[in-house]
């Protein structure tokens, strides 16, 4: 079974937001054996909807649309699906109850354009939207389906979840697709790809690998597709377990595990707890720990010392070192880590301290220049690195790094 | 001029990246004009690049394709699309000197799979790819343009910016499109929608409003399309200066300003400086400010204290006053920000404290509950929010009530 994921939105084609709802979408299909042949944004408009549909139907029987159900009169693509399937828009008083009592509990005032949302197509599916205005809708001609949904993300990725993919599935009987990811830290993509060469080729006919490269890491894919998901498991479970014999702690994860996520998931099972103390990357690392549920368990707090004043007021930090040595050193760094440590009473601290750019540091170092510190109890690892620019790319790849020697140091 | 953007990568497909590369890439060509009709994501394969292209080229002269570049034996973009324009695969020496002196600059060991990369199409216009080894190619036949880039973002950025962009603006002559977005904080697009209504109204025909709405905020996007730039900024300015007299301090900033950025400019302009201290925000709001490159004129730094021994050790907040008030209260979450502006010396502070969800806080308050609280010589302002879940969602609004709060108190 495959689909096409249509984005409708002029805001996308102009550059203005980033469509991470085809993403959603396709990966919610994925989960339930439906492949995604491709994913299209197009303009918010009749002649476009109607063209785009017209060519997906050529190619699959599934086509699912996020976005331009909103209540202002921009959205038109209710009314042009209606239409394109031989239906007509009838108030759905469910539907309208529902608007009526969303605006209650927001204590906002209802206007006309809102109740226009409860007209709805007569013999579509009304899939119910438990946070906004704006339902789903399940159109069927044929074999051909067309399901609408908002663009709101919250909204949408609830419908697909509660709504969509049940439906679906109830719908269709399709092949099982597993894949596992393996995420690796360290090599470059080409290295990688020499070093797991012979395993690679060992590949049977209907398994696939495909590297996922991002700064300082590579995703490898192992994907099958067949009937029995149980085998299909277990055969991809035997050939990762080879790998790891290969690769070693090179590999951090599996799958959408974050590197965060690891590290969460490693202090929780070790029952330790963490602090950061940071200068460049600003916060990041304590929003990142802090950005996974339960993360209290673990993490006591930051202290972000983005001025010099700081590090000698709250991290207690020598003024005269700072001169000696400048800010940007390993001695501040690892006395910021083990100030840290102390300060919010953990096991562990991580601190940096670096130039993130674009400008030179105040001291004059290179824009790029990061050094990283974790401070555990009886020993303090620091190390300097150069990860050039520009300023995101540089902190995320310091912040990948950091989070990367506190699980070596922790394993 | 129409383009059609295409993005290559099964990764996507299955729903593992977003595809930020288009949304850049449509951005860029709307700045010289050129109307992206749509994007796709297809699958890394032959038969479906070929379709594509082959659709693609039916609606629009010009596509730029991005992704599918990669040394590795899964990426099969650069033959399949050699072969469409009938073109021969031949070593470019130039790139062949460009990829070694990377890999030593990288202190990397040079595989034959990089070498393979120096490998490309005889007849098309390379693109220099200063930060990688997937060289950009032009392929031309009659008046029909496919343009490749790699797929790593930070290289098909440089790629664009300084030889695509460059390379197009000489190639065609096209008409202008301007557009502005207005960005208001605080009203649901329905209401906003009645109180423009008016306004929206005596828009003349040629000129278009789109309403943009996410979490707490909604952008208003006005577009214009014509032969002389500076008549269409004019007319578009003119009618945003009357949007002003009707919103008011609604509006908190224009066009791809984030509130932080609206909060950067502000506190630049008025010399003034900050510091924050933050429970369940978890240092989004330092990592936020400290975005934006020259951050360290006003921010100083943040105390991330997410434990409660954090606030009582390092805020110090009186242990007493937090049994009585719990810490998920007015009383302390104007402490904490008093006692941040004192710790840091600035002259704001922003506080937050609440629960982030999904579980309640340990004092039983409901998941979505957040207090804000800005100090400032002589006066602390504080307010009590409930802004729902999921936690991503609630942080999100909590941070940019936060930031336009304090927009609010500076102005």
């Amino acid at each position: 079974m495959k689909a096409i994921v249509i984005a409708i939105g002029d805001e996308i084609l102009i550059g203005q937001v980033v469509d991470t709802n085809s993403t959603f979408i396709s990966k919610e299909l994925y989960s339930v054996g439906i492949e995604t042949l491709k994913s299209i944004s197009i303009q918010d408009d009749p002649t476009q909807i109607i063209y785009n549909l017209d060519q997906a139907f050529k190619e699959v029987d599934l086509i699912i649309f996020t976005g331009g159900l909103g209540p202002t009169n921009d959205d038109l693509t209710k009314l042009t699906l209606t239409e394109y399937f031989g239906d007509v828009l009838v108030l759905n008083t469910d539907v309208l109850e529902h608007i009526r009592s969303l605006f209650k509990k927001m204590n906002r005032k209802m206007v006309d354009m809102n109740k226009e949302q409860a007209l709805l197509p007569k013999r579509s599916t009304i899939l119910h939207n438990e946070f906004g205005t704006a339902a789903g809708m399940v159109f069927e001609k044929g074999n051909k389906i067309a399901i609408s949904l908002p663009g709101v993300p919250f909204e949408m990725k609830n419908l697909v979840e509660n709504h969509v993919i049940p439906f679906l599935q109830k719908k269709y009987n399709t092949l099982q697709l597993v894949h596992k990811t393996v995420l690796t830290y360290g090599l470059p993509e080409s290295e990688l790809a020499e070093i797991i060469y012979d395993w690679e080729n060992s590949f049977p006919d209907d398994m696939k690998l495909a590297y996922l490269p991002s700064p300082g890491r590579v995703r490898l894919r192992i994907s099958l597709k067949g009937e029995d998901r149980a085998e299909l498991v277990s055969r991809i479970d035997e050939k990762v377990e080879s790998l790891k014999d290969i690769l070693g702690d090179l590999i951090f994860g599996y799958d959408d595990e974050q590197i965060e996520d690891v590290v969460a998931k490693l202090l929780t099972t070790e029952k330790l707890t963490i602090s950061t103390a940071e200068s460049f990357t600003g916060g990041k690392l304590a929003s990142l720990l802090t950005s996974v549920p339960g993360s209290s368990k673990y993490f006591k707090g930051s202290i972000v010392s983005y001025a010099t004043e700081a590090k000698i007021d709250i991290l207690n930090i020598d003024e005269s070192l700072i001169k000696e040595y400048t800010v940007v050193s390993e001695e501040v760094a690892i006395l910021m880590a083990d100030n840290a440590r102390k300060l919010f009473k953990t096991d562990y601290a991580i601190a940096t301290t670096g130039v993130a750019g674009p400008d030179r540091g105040e001291d004059g170092k290179d824009p790029g220049t990061a050094i990283i510190a974790i401070s555990s109890k009886g020993k303090t690892i620091v190390k300097e690195f150069q990860f050039g620019q520009p300023r995101e790319k540089m902190q995320g790849r310091a912040i990948a790094m950091a989070f990367d020697m506190l699980r070596k140091e922790i394993q």
